[in-house]
């Protein structure tokens, strides 16, 4: 079940890449049902705020007609920077699930531990198709060196 | 100048008071100018996303016409949360500058130093018209009592 979420998480990272966009996908899952989507479309709007978790939780917000969304999982292949954590901590999610480390601006464990900080509620699993993430992130990095 | 800016700021967070949200405001400025002007709506538009920066500073990013807000700074009357100090960062803010400290979620030196942890080149001023926040705050706190 954790596979087959994750895998729709690649395929809204996918089409981040094929924007030419850094390939990060998020979904928002309640009772085993997809509640929403979003991938990262920061170039394509213009819109430093547009990443892939952010616009998942606003659409699931939407979705759910209010802005806490308890018994939420969201899943995504990338660990969340510090804006998206936060944003899921505030939004009273469940469980955050992610795929591979950002040794960067990860604000889960990698830079930062924010979950730890703000002494959150959220369950955390991390690994969930790792390599398939990192597959994915090398090949946009590999575009981006060749143009 | 920074009064007249965080006078600003407080307008747009009154807007959210008569709106019964937690009253904080921001406003965007380059070069003296004011590029954009958000205030808090997480109740009104269910939307655990829709903090007063965050919505200036998409403001921003649409009207300049790109994501990088190289040179512009923001103006909130409350220390932004981690989600907005993060956006801050990313968005390449030249400063921030904020009214009055946040103890329970304050993400710039009250909860954690995230600009710290960054390593953000955002040079930062508090302080800024601190009573009158703090007042503004405290009539909100008051009103949500005697509900």
């Amino acid at each position: 079940m954790k596979e087959k979420f994750m895998h729709l998480a690649l395929e809204q990272a996918n089409k981040a890449f094929e924007l030419g966009e850094v390939p990060i996908g998020a979904v928002v899952i309640r009772n085993n049902e997809v509640i929403s989507l979003g991938f990262n479309m920061r170039e394509t709007l213009k819109d430093p705020t547009a990443h892939a978790e952010l616009i998942a939780i606003k659409r699931a917000a939407q979705k759910l007609q209010g802005w806490r969304l308890i018994d939420c999982e969201i899943y995504v292949n990338v660990e969340p920077c510090a804006m998206c954590c936060e944003a899921i901590i505030q939004s009273r999610m469940k469980k955050l699930i992610f795929g591979l480390r950002e040794p960067k601006t990860g604000a889960v464990y990698s830079q930062l531990e924010l979950p730890k900080i703000r002494n959150a509620k959220l369950e955390i699993e991390e690994g969930i198709l790792e390599e398939e993430s990192k597959r994915l992130l090398q090949k946009f990095f590999n575009k981006i060196r060749n143009k």
